[in-house]
């Protein structure tokens, strides 16, 4: 029901019957009208707010947009109704674009888990797969390993995918517009292999600063120059985006690494419209979108895009809503641009075995994976709670608010004048980071996601993973955190402890 | 009991208690003094034989190769002892190392099975493997899917893989030496970045030619300019190798594709030491050389190489010898290399489930492999007399003599005046090559295993696999090519048909 109204809502607004600024009626109205609870007319109201459809501001209600429909104007719109926790804008970057040095192997957790750095536990989540529709699908897929399936992926499962998106997503995508990858590295290993044999240069790739090393590390693997894009509370600052010099930008829309916000339909449109003008490609890194905690999950930025002609594609893995023992996911791209990733593939092969596409797409037909991430949204709800409780009880630790996402982030108070030092505050994360190392918790410091190392961007802090099956690990490795922290000082009078 | 004779002889002649051009006693007289049977004794003759370490003139018995040991002499050792069919020569390439177009998509079978073109059965050799070690190692790996592994791989199917490797292609390595790949392909686009990186330039990469395209198309997707390298009977010619030019070479040294020639010891030494002197990397295409029918397969080159500071990486996969659907392979690397590969695959990633590690690790384990692997000589040995019995009685087809491997080549006889010019010869080929596709028969064109399109370097033919688990198709289908051959002309006084 929520899903219908939401989809409702914003057919008219997509469609002009609803314009920026105009008022929704309430709640209590809508929910009367249409004969269903007021929380259902809640929930779709702030799915709309999250993905930057309406907004509401102090005390007049929920409206339209304002910012919609002005796509390459420079009028910024503050207040659009997304919920920003206190504090955003010490992480916001304030320098444009600027070239940065490539060939970093800047790589949180290196060598083991590549996305979810993890306060001491595993980042597993087939403890609760692991039921009969999981054991049969790869009885079956055992079974029937006589064939190599074609290069871009078997048909039964991409085309699992594309309704696997359709619902999870919000994409309408047809089962030859996927292309089976062995993850969201291995498609992004894909596309610049092919745009460089296109383009024949080497290639320039905008990344989020500060975001996700991983992807950027793939793109200066490949020999690309990777350039720092500005972000702000929204995620990326798209007005900003240079002209004339990027091949491709990888953004996270449905959840900034590592800051957590979703980006707002007007910067959608905007990024959409700038990489047409530009003749770039939009690297959509889809990760962990699925597992968003409140509502429906914002659609894709795919689903904006258009099917033929597009310049979105989309990278995504089961990794967080399956297991990364996996090693299985999908790129998603229009037909304009499938046409020069598809000869590559054939040369270069598929590197996801048959069996495992065959027993995942088993797994997607029994609908279990939409079970289990239902469950999985309720277990980081939950952890989401208690880190809040935990480490919100530190004084000199500040939990940064979560909408979604398979991580934390804690930023620490630097405490004294000279812990305030851009220096000091990067020495004093590190010694954290090393605390942690040795208690065995796996916290990544949060100078890693910055692209320019020398930028003194952000406050000190630390990014800690949600993930692992044991409810009392989890719990005993914050409690051994918050000692860390709490440890670490500064004490009352400002020296450190 | 040949295998220690082998290795007794080939430690006798490392040392150099045996001498280039020494005879050898007579296999009566081994057999008498040992206690064996004279069978035992022959078997370890041809072994060696196959190896380059013996030779066996007209008549004058067995020797020491007596190319032995001149490295860089430019004495060209002929009748070394290797039997070679007749015509060998019509597929010597005259041309030197000749820079050659990159970027084409030479691929044969592209978008299907990657490596074995059918005579219209599946190349899948799961038939005899799914037995209960298969299966239970599947279920087991699927209760066990909870960690991603380490990004070179499991330590457990890494040793796994090194043990493997010593037993059957005489290597002798650690498990550290070992990484675990998606298969060749992923393999040499590891190296290939990973050098990329290091050497900060576009690299140069030299291929056999005629050689298998597989490879070569990896090398120019990733940026390689590619150039061919001449080879005759006997394979790569070594003493025409051009100094200071390459980065890289990919040599077949155990089954040149698709000749199907070893190289000899000479030769590999040659190409070693060469590699060092240039600064250059050798890649060993080591593909379906477990499935050579007589005798142990030849040794690896890597067996030559020195594990710590060597030149040699290797490249192998399970496709041949379990199945393609596995997509599971290694890359065999010295000490001095894995250290520029390490950091490369932490930073993308290790496309191999752990689940498809943990299944292979127990197959392994389980000797099934093994028992497979010598199952599926004795299978490919007998279609190698039906190929010679059915398409040998076709007058027209010249089957090549096979020592080895998973295919056939079949020379056609392009008849009349007009079709010995390179032009007609290559459009005869063509055209038989589409009536095979038409009967769904999956042979490749002999011409597309040349780099060089232009050259007229070799007769017109067919090169078909011999794959499939029916032997009553693969019989089928071996009667319907001989009747398209037959078809194919010419008739008896040199007009087409």
């Amino acid at each position: 029901l929520p899903a219908q109204l939401v989809a409702a809502l914003r057919g008219s607004i997509d469609e002009g019957a609803m314009r920026p600024g105009e008022p929704l009626p309430a709640t209590r109205v809508v929910a009367a009208r249409l004969g269903v609870s007021r929380g259902t007319v809640v929930t779709a109201y702030e799915q709309l707010i999250a993905e930057g459809y309406l907004a509401s501001g102090q005390g007049r209600g929920t409206i339209v947009n304002p910012g919609l429909g002005r796509v390459h104007g420079t009028t910024r719109v503050h207040g659009d109704g997304r919920v920003h926790g206190a504090r955003t804008d010490a992480h916001a970057a304030t320098a444009s674009a600027d070239a940065a040095q490539s060939g970093r192997s800047a790589h949180p957790g290196a060598g083991g888990s590549p996305r979810a750095p993890r306060p001491g536990v595993a980042s597993s989540l087939t403890d609760t797969i692991e039921r009969p529709a999981w054991r049969a699908a790869w009885r079956e897929a055992a079974t029937h390993a006589h064939e190599t399936p074609p290069v871009l992926g078997s048909p039964k499962l991409r085309g699992e995918i594309a309704e696997h998106l359709r619902r999870m997503r919000g994409t309408h995508r047809a089962a030859e517009d996927i292309l089976v990858t062995a993850g969201a590295r291995d498609g992004l290993g894909l596309l610049l292999t092919a745009l460089g044999t296109t383009r024949g240069r080497s290639l320039v790739v905008g990344v989020e600063d500060p975001g996700y090393p991983s992807l950027r590390g793939v793109a200066a693997r490949h020999g690309a120059r990777v350039v720092a894009l500005q972000t702000d509370a929204e995620g990326l600052v798209t007005d900003a985006l240079p002209r004339g010099i990027l091949d491709l930008v990888i953004v996270t829309p449905s959840h900034q690494h590592p800051v957590g916000a979703a980006l707002p339909l007007r910067r959608r449109r905007e990024l959409i419209a700038w990489a047409r003008d530009s003749g770039a490609i939009v690297v959509e890194d889809d990760y962990d979108s699925e597992l968003r905690y409140t509502g429906t999950p914002v659609p894709a930025l795919a689903a904006l895009d258009d099917p033929h002609d597009g310049v979105v594609v989309t990278l995504g893995s089961f990794s967080a809503t399956v297991t990364p023992a996996l090693a299985a996911g999908y790129l998603l791209a229009p037909a304009s641009l499938r046409v020069h990733l598809e000869p590559v593939r054939a040369e270069l092969g598929n590197p996801v075995s048959s069996i495992v596409q065959s027993a995942l797409a088993r797994v997607l037909a029994s609908g279990e994976i939409r079970r289990h991430t239902a469950r999985m949204r309720r277990r980081y709800a939950a952890r989401r709670g208690l880190v809040t409780a935990v480490l919100g009880a530190v004084a000199t630790a500040r939990v940064r608010p979560m909408h979604g996402g398979l991580h934390a982030v804690i930023e620490i108070e630097p405490g004294t004048a000279a812990g305030r030092s851009p220096a000091a505050a990067g020495s004093a994360e590190a010694s954290l980071v090393r605390a942690c190392q040795r208690a065995g918790i796996g916290a990544v410091g949060l100078h890693e996601y910055w692209q320019r190392r020398g930028v003194a961007a952000g406050r000190p802090g630390l990014v800690i993973g949600m993930g692992g099956p044991d409810e009392a690990a989890f719990q005993r490795a914050l409690d051994e955190l918050a000692g860390l922290i709490t440890a670490a000082g500064p004490t009352a009078d400002g020296a450190p402890a």
